[in-house]
């Protein structure tokens, strides 16, 4: 039997690392969730408890393709759009893969919400829309930034369609700019790449750059709640808050977390420059001030969520084996 | 028989009224010029005097078909990126347009040009991307900006591009802001749709808005000069320049120099608002310092542009009838 929701709400890359740990918080506030996800880097594995809940709705879908989702958009009252190719490393590999997936796909997700009368976004930025920023902690209101990734890129683009939306239609949206993020189901990026080597070869562990590069990172559970605070006490038509601890960590210091939680020590060689890839920013530290005005505390520190995210990692070992 | 070239130059957009004033110029240094246009809003009449030149070959082509212009930006050695869905104001009736033909067709001419080894891009941005800033002048560095158009987020998703292009492929971009450009051959704005309404009926103007709009406008031939100025003097990865005079004028300012070059005395009404449109920016005023510093000088002061361009509508009146 159903249980009586309170409002329908689609999450787009619900079956990503924050999409999935995202609709099981908003499936225990008794909504109902549809789920919709085109599996190319999401996993059904990551909505296993999700899918035991009478009020989830998974639907397989490519949301490039607009008349897939009018439809599902039906009478839904919120839009979580959290589907991206989230992968800053490979942008000029591909540099369509970020257009399409980031940018066309916002589009499409604010026409289809537009055409049923759907007002409220929520929306998974990046840090990286700052390119190589002068200013820590770099703040929302920033200087007009230079982008230096196609993935910063393609972001920043699916920023301003949500915003000239809420010029011409009235929505209201929430913008969010994360540093990397950590914690269960976490599936890319250089914690995953460091633990990936390391369970294949413990002795060895190959960095790319000096291991200077500083980076922040926040943990999961703390950034959705991060959302659910500023969705609930932030009501201007474009709210936009970066999302990050007060903390920054360097590439080596993050590889002794790694090492100490997994009791390992390996020979650790670096491939050298300020940068470890095309695109890398060698320093990203957010400023926070404006969520933490409205209440909102981490409850992991940099170390905690490093160390909580590892031992995920060795208790699901079968993530490394599903990359493409 | 052909004049030996100096080097072979795209124009994108060269049909229309900035593209075909920058062809003429560029012809007159002696360079082979491929233009591109897919004549939706340019008009090949533009066009009579670059045809007549040998060194000068047009082709129709849409640029949203990557197939379409691999094979014709074979061996030139820079783009001038001036194709653009150029009018800010109906974007919201039609969001698709200016993703496609602003951010989609900049990526694939990005792409066209990597796969040929180009790397110099000369791209025709707006001040539009500042949205409403409260910063006047507003300079290149201004706060991160919030988009208030289609247009203005079409474009900047533009400029991001290219700056990621120029990041992973070590081009080299010069990307200008321009506010509102007059002179010969404009054929879209506030002063071509007056002069229409005033051609049709001298008694009357409808203006949008309260009037008191403030706006900033350039003369094509100051706004080409400041283009070769700044691609020649300022040689950095990413050049970013700001084009405009260092005045603004009212719209009601604006009337009155139309009403006396036209000599008439319509009764002017008003539709009431800070904004005449939707996106409609109430101020409109950039700081033109970088590229004053660099030795350029507009030749027309706003109200000599108003003139020169109401006698251009005068004399050819046809490109109101050639609107869709």
């Amino acid at each position: 039997m159903k249980t009586k929701f309170k409002k329908k709400i689609i999450v787009t890359g619900c079956a990503g690392f924050i999409g999935s740990n995202l609709v099981e918080k908003l499936l225990s506030t008794n909504h109902l969730i549809i789920g919709i996800d085109n599996l190319s880097t999401g996993q059904m594995k990551f909505l296993k408890k999700a899918s035991c809940h009478s009020n989830f709705k998974f639907f397989k879908c490519d949301l490039l393709n607009l008349k897939n989702i009018k439809e599902i958009f039906k009478d839904a009252e919120t839009v979580f759009h959290f589907a991206a190719n989230a992968d800053v490393r490979y942008g000029y590999l591909r540099p369509y893969k970020d257009l399409e997936q980031n940018t066309i796909v916002t589009q499409n997700v604010l026409e289809s919400m537009n055409r049923n009368n759907i007002k409220k976004i929520i929306f998974s930025s990046t840090g990286s829309v700052y390119g190589e920023s002068k200013n820590f902690p770099t703040a929302e209101n920033d200087n007009f930034p230079i982008q230096t990734s196609f993935y910063g890129a393609s972001k920043l683009a699916g920023e301003s369609i949500i915003q000239a939306y809420c010029e011409a239609f009235n929505f209201k949206s929430w913008i969010f700019r994360f540093v990397s993020i950590l914690g269960d189901r976490y599936a890319h990026g250089h914690v995953y790449d460091f633990c990936n080597q390391l369970f294949n070869n413990p002795k060895r562990l190959k960095v790319l750059g000096n291991g200077n590069q500083r980076k922040s990172y926040l943990h999961v559970d703390d950034c959705i709640n991060a959302i659910l605070i500023a969705i609930k006490k932030s009501k201007k038509k474009i709210n936009i808050f970066n999302l990050g601890t007060n903390e920054y960590i360097s590439v080596k210091e993050s590889i002794k977390v790694i090492c100490n939680q997994l009791q390992l020590k390996p020979k650790v060689s670096f491939s050298g420059g300020k940068r470890g890839w095309i695109g890398d920013n060698p320093f990203i530290f957010l400023n926070n001030k404006k969520i933490v005005s409205l209440g909102w505390k981490p409850k992991f520190t940099i170390k905690k969520s490093i160390e909580h995210t590892v031992k995920f990692l060795k208790q699901n070992k079968w993530v490394f084996k599903k990359r493409k």
